[in-house]
C-alpha cells in the first residue's frame, strides 16, 4: 500500500466507523444535560425577529454555529466537503476543513480542500495536527495549505492519545508548544488549537493563548471518542484492549468550557463535542463559548445530499431560536448573557 | 377547512392524544416527588372531623382542588365540561373552562362553555391565551366572555413554545405584558395567569402581579408537555424534530411553586402541573399553594362520564385527607402550616 | 359472619398476604443502607468470645434480640405463637404477643396467648391497639390480659393508616395521649408504644414518654407497610385506589432512630421495621438502639416449625457476632460505642 | 482425607471458584471509579520516552506493579507460581507468593514456593495468615520460610472473616499485634501486613506500623470478597447464609488508600482490591499508593501460560503510560505528584 492509499484507507475507515454509534465514549457525556434552561412564561419577543448571526474571525455569520473539522483526501470526502460547504455558506455556518497535512503529502488530495469556490463568504478554517510540527512539517508548509485553501485560519488539532493507539502514530509531543508559538508568530493568519473529543481544559488553554493563539475550541469529551475509533480500527492486540480502559476518558465538554473560561476570558471560544442539538449549542453560548461546532451528528447527512444537510441545520437553528423564545432572549448577545440557565 | 372545522379538529386532537401517555414530557417530573411528610404516629385526630373545605376567589368550596382548564367548542367538548360541571358542583371543586376564545370566533362553539347552569355555586374560571390581546383580541371580547359564561374570573394562558411549534400559531408575544395590565384595570373580574405544562417562576409572577393580576396558577413541568403534544400533531418536519429537544423542557411545578412564593408570597396561588393523587396535592398546599388543579389526570374520566368523575375525585379527596391525618393535620390551614413536609 | 369469624378471617388474611412480597413499601427503605461498618482488620478478639447478650424490661436475655408482635386468636396464630415461644426461650430472644384484644372479646381466642408456659424466663410484651382506649377498652381490661398473659410488659400499637383503609377500622385518635398517660399509671408493669411500619419519630415518642411510656419501638418503614396489606384486602374500590398511594408512606427506620435518640436518649429503643439481617440489627444497635425487632422476615418459619425458627435464629445470630469480629467489638456495649458505624 | 489432601483440595477449590465472578464482591466497588484523570492535550512529552520504573524493598524494578498473594502447594500451584515467577522476571514486576504456611506442614508443598531460580533479580515476598502467630507458628518457622524461598520480605495477611466462615478456620484473633511485634522485630527482613480484600484502614495501618511492619498492603474491598468465596464452599448452612450479609462487606481500596495514608504518609504503600486495568494502578499511584497489586485479575492467564501472562502485563503497563502521556506526567514520580487527579 503506498502512503496516498494507506490515508485515503484511514479516512475511509474513520467516516465509516463514525457512521456508527460503536465510536461513542462510554460513561461519559459532555455535562451540558446537567445545566438546565429556567422557562420564561413570557417572552417581551416576536418570535419572527429573534436574530441569532453573530461573527467570527472578523466575519459576519448568520447562525453562531460550525462544522467542525472533518475530512478532506480525494473521492468521498471531496463529495462531503462540497455539500458542506454549499450547506455552510448557504445558512451562514462557519466551515472547518478536516486535516489539510494530505494537501502537502501528495497533490491529488488538494482539490477536496479548495471549497472556497463554494463557500465565498463564510469563515473557513484550515486543520492540522499539531504533532506534524515534530514531524519536520515547516511554516512554509503551513503557508502553502493557507494559500492553497483561502481560508480564515488554521486550527492545529491536539490528539496525543489517538496517535498512541494509531498504527505507526506520531506521538512525540515533546516541546511542540514552543513550535507552535513560532508558527502562530509567523503565520499571519489567526491560529487556535482543538482537541478531538478529549476536550482542552483551562491551564493548557492558558499556554496555548500566551504562546500566541488566537481561538480554542475545547472538542470535549461526551462525543466522538478516538480512543474508541482507533479501537475499533487497530489490528495490535495489545493496544486493542489498552484502548478500552480509556472509553470514558477526557475532559467532558461542559466543563471544558467553564475551566477555559476561569483561565482566558477574552479569546474567541469554540465550543464542541458531543453536540447534538440546538439546546446543547444554546447552553454552551449561555456558559460563554462564541461559536458551537458539530462534527459527528452531521456525518450521516454530510455522505448523503446537501439537501439533508440543510435540512439538519434548520432545524439545529429552530431549535436554537426556541430555546431563546422560551427563556426571552432577542439575540445572541441576550443569549450569552443571561441569568436563565441554571445547574 | 373552515376555521370552525380547523378548531373542532384540533380541540379533537389534543383530546385523543392525552387520553394517551405519549403526552407526557420525558426526564422531567414535578419535583415533588423530592419532598416527603414526615408521618405523626398519634395524630389528635378523629378521621372523621378532618376539614379540606377553602375558599376561591371569595366563595367557599369543599374541597381545595380544581378542574384545570381544558376543554370546549362542540360535540365531545359539550359533554366534557357538562360531566366536570356537574361532577364539580356535586362535590365542591373549583372548575376551569377551556379557551373561551372559540365563543368569540363562533356562535355554535358557545354553548359548551355556559356551564353555569350545571354548576351555580363553585368558582368557575373562563380561559383565554394571552397572546390574543396581540392578535386583535379587545377588552370588550373579553367582557362578552364573562358574560356569556357567568365566570367568576378569567384566566390567561402563556403558551409560548406551544405556540412555535403548532401550524400557524400566534408566536408574536411582544409588549403583552402592558396589554395584560390594560386588561387586568378595564375588567372587573379578577384576572389570573397560567402557563399549560412548563411553569411560571418568580420573576414571571411578579411582573404580572404588578400589572394587576390576581392569581397564578404556576402549571409546571412535570405532567402534560405542549412541545410533546403538538410534535405529535405536527405535520412539518423540521418542526416536530426540533420539538423533541424540548421534551424535558420546562419548569417543574414545585420549583415554580417554591420561587413564586418568594417573590409574590400573598397572591393567591394555584398549583398544577403533572398532579396525579392526593399526596401531591397535599405536597403542594404543605409548600404554600392555596387550590391544587388536575388536568390530564382526569381527562379519562371526563370523556367517560359523570359517575367516573365524581368516584376519581371521591379518591383524591380521601388521599388528602389521609395525609392529613398521617400528619395530625385537621384542616386546610394545618396542613398550610405544617411542619412535616420535609426535602 | 359472627365478630369472632370476622376476627380469625382478618388474621388469617394478614398472615397469608405477609408470606407474599406484595406487603413491602415500595421505593422505600429502612435507611440503614445508607450506613456502613468500617472493617478492623485486626479485631484484638477471639471469636467464640464475643458476647451478644443484654438485658430488657430488667430480665438478662441472651441476644439484643425480639420478635415483634405478630398474632394471636385461634388455630394458626396458636401453633405460630407456640413455636416463637419455645424457640425465643431456647436461644434468649424477647417476645411481643400480638394484639391481645381479641382475648378480652372471646375467651375463645385466650389460650393462643397464653404461652408464658413454653417462655418461663425470657421478656414477654403482651400488645393492643391504643386507639381502643378511645373505644371502651378499659383499664381492668388491660390489667386482666397482663394477668392471663403473664407478660413483662403491655405495647400499645399506633396504626393510623390502617385503621383507616381497614374496613369499619377505628379512626377515632381524639385524645388518645391522656388516655395512654392513665393507662402508664394506672397499669404496674412498663407500657411501651410502637408503629406498625410508618415509624414513630422523635416529636411523638417525646411526647409518649412524657405521658409515662417505659419504651418506644419505631417500627418504621422498610419493611412490611400496613397500607399496602389493607390495599390487598380491602374491597372498597376508593380505599383500594387511595391506599396505592401511600404505598412510600412513613419514616424509615434509620431516621426514626436517629430522630428519636435526639429526643429520649435515656428511654430504652426497640428499632423494628424492615429488619432482615443481623447486619441490619448491627447498624440499629450501633446506631443506638437496646434492641431489634423482626416480624414479617421471620412468619415463614413460624408458620412452618420450631425447627426453622431456630435455625433462622441462629443465622441472625451468626450474622450479629461475625459483624461484631469483623469491627473489633467484644460485647454489646461495645458494639453500641464503636465508632466504625460510618454513613 | 489427611491434612495434606484437605490443604491441597482448599487450595483447588480457591483457584477454581476465583475462575469464575461468584467471588466478586456484590454491591461494591473500590472506589477508584469517582476519580478521573483530567486530560492534558498538549504533553510536554515523547511517548517513547516515558518511564514506569520504580523500586521495592531497595530492588528497582522495571513497573510498579505487583502479582498479589494467590497461591502454592502441589500440582496446579507448581505451575501458576512458576509461570508468574518467568514473567514477572521477564517484566519487572514484584511478585507475592500465596500462604507459605504449607512449606512447613508438609515438604511436598515446598518445592511450588521455591520460585526464586525463576525471579532472580525482582522482589518477592513471602505470605503468612497472621493469625498462625496464635496457633503455634514460631519466629523459627518463617525464618526457615526465609530460608526457603529466598523471599526479600515476609507478609502477614489478616482475614478475620474469611476464617469465621471457613470450615475449622482459626478464629482466635486475640494479642496478635503483640505477636506481629515480636516476629517483626526478631526476622531481619521486612514484615509487612494485607487484608485479602475486605481492606486496612489507617487506624489499623497505625497500629502495625507502630509494631514495627515495614510495608502495608491495603487489599481492599472491590474485588474478591472471601466471604463470597467460602459462601460458595461451605457446606454448613447456617454459615452459609449468614455470608451471604457480608457480600458487600469491607473497606474499599480507595478509601483505605486515603485513610492509611493520612495515618502512616511515610510507610511503602501497597494498592490492592479489585484492581483491573492500567487505569487503575495509575489512580492508586496518584493517590499515594507505591506499588499495585493485581490478584484475581491476573488468575485466568496464570492458569494458562507465561505468554497469556506476559501479554496481560504488557497490556497492564501500556494502560498506565498512556494515562501518563493523557497527563503528561513523564514518571512514577510525576504521576505520584500529578494535580490532575480529580474527584
Ligand atoms: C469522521 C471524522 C473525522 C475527523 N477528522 C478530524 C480531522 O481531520 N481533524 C480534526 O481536528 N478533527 C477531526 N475530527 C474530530 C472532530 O473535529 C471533533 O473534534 C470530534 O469528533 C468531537 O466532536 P463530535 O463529538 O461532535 O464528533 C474528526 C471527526 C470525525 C467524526
Ligand atoms: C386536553 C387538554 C386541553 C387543554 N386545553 C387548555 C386550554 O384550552 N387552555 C389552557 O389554559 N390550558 C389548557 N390545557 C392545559 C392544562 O390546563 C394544564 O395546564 C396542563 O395540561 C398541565 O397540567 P397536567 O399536567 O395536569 O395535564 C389543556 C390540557 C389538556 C390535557
Ligand atoms: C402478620 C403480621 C401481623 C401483625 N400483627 C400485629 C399486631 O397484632 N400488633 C402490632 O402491634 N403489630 C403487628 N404487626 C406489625 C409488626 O409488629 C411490625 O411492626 C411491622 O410488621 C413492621 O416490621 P417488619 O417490617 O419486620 O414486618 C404484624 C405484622 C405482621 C407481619
Ligand atoms: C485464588 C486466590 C488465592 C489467594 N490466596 C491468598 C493467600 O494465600 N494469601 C494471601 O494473603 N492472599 C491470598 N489471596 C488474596 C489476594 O492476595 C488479594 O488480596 C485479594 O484477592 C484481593 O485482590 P483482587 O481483588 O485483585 O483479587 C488469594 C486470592 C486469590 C484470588
Amino acid at each position: 500500500m503506498t502512503m496516498k492509499e494507506s490515508i485515503q484507507k484511514r479516512k475511509a475507515e474513520h467516516i465509516e466507523l463514525c457512521l456508527t454509534d460503536q465510536v461513542m465514549g462510554e460513561n461519559i457525556s459532555s455535562g451540558l444535560e446537567k445545566y438546565r434552561f429556567l422557562h420564561h412564561a413570557l417572552p417581551d419577543l416576536n418570535f419572527e425577529e429573534i436574530e441569532i448571526g453573530t461573527s467570527f474571525l472578523e466575519k459576519s455569520i448568520s447562525t453562531p454555529f460550525l462544522v467542525s473539522s472533518m475530512t478532506g483526501g480525494a473521492a468521498l470526502a471531496e463529495a462531503i466537503n462540497r455539500n458542506l460547504a454549499v450547506a455552510c455558506e448557504e445558512r451562514g455556518w462557519a466551515f472547518g476543513l478536516g486535516s489539510t497535512r494530505a494537501m502537502v503529502e501528495d497533490k491529488a488530495f488538494r482539490s477536496s480542500f479548495q471549497i472556497r469556490k463554494y463557500a465565498p463568504t463564510i469563515p473557513v478554517l484550515a486543520n492540522l495536527g499539531a504533532v506534524q510540527l515534530n514531524e519536520g512539517f515547516t511554516v512554509d508548509e503551513c503557508k502553502r495549505i493557507m494559500d492553497w485553501t483561502e481560508a480564515d485560519g488554521l486550527v492545529l488539532h491536539l490528539n496525543s492519545i489517538q496517535e498512541v493507539i494509531q498504527q505507526n502514530g506520531d506521538t512525540n509531543f515533546k516541546d511542540l508548544l514552543t513550535k507552535i508559538e513560532h508558527l502562530a508568530k509567523d503565520l499571519d493568519v489567526p491560529v487556535g488549537a482543538k482537541e478531538v473529543g478529549f476536550g482542552i481544559d483551562g491551564e493548557v488553554a492558558k499556554s496555548l493563548v500566551d504562546a500566541g493563539l488566537s481561538f480554542i475550541d475545547v472538542a470535549g469529551a461526551g462525543g466522538t471518542s478516538w480512543s474508541q475509533v482507533e479501537k475499533l480500527r487497530s489490528k495490535e492486540k495489545i493496544k486493542k484492549i489498552a484502548a478500552e480502559a480509556f472509553s470514558d476518558w477526557g475532559n467532558p465538554t461542559a466543563f471544558c468550557l467553564e475551566d477555559v473560561l476561569k483561565e482566558v476570558p477574552d479569546t474567541p471560544l469554540i465550543a464542541s463535542g458531543g453536540m447534538k442539538t440546538g439546546l446543547d449549542a444554546a447552553k454552551s453560548l449561555a456558559i460563554g463559548a462564541n461559536l458551537v461546532g458539530f462534527a459527528r451528528s452531521i456525518l450521516k447527512e454530510a455522505v448523503d445530499s446537501e439537501e439533508a444537510i440543510l435540512e439538519w441545520m434548520e432545524v439545529r437553528e429552530l431549535e436554537l431560536q426556541m430555546v431563546m423564545f422560551g427563556i426571552g432572549a432577542k439575540d445572541i448577545n441576550a443569549l450569552k448573557s443571561t441569568n436563565r440557565l441554571v445547574r
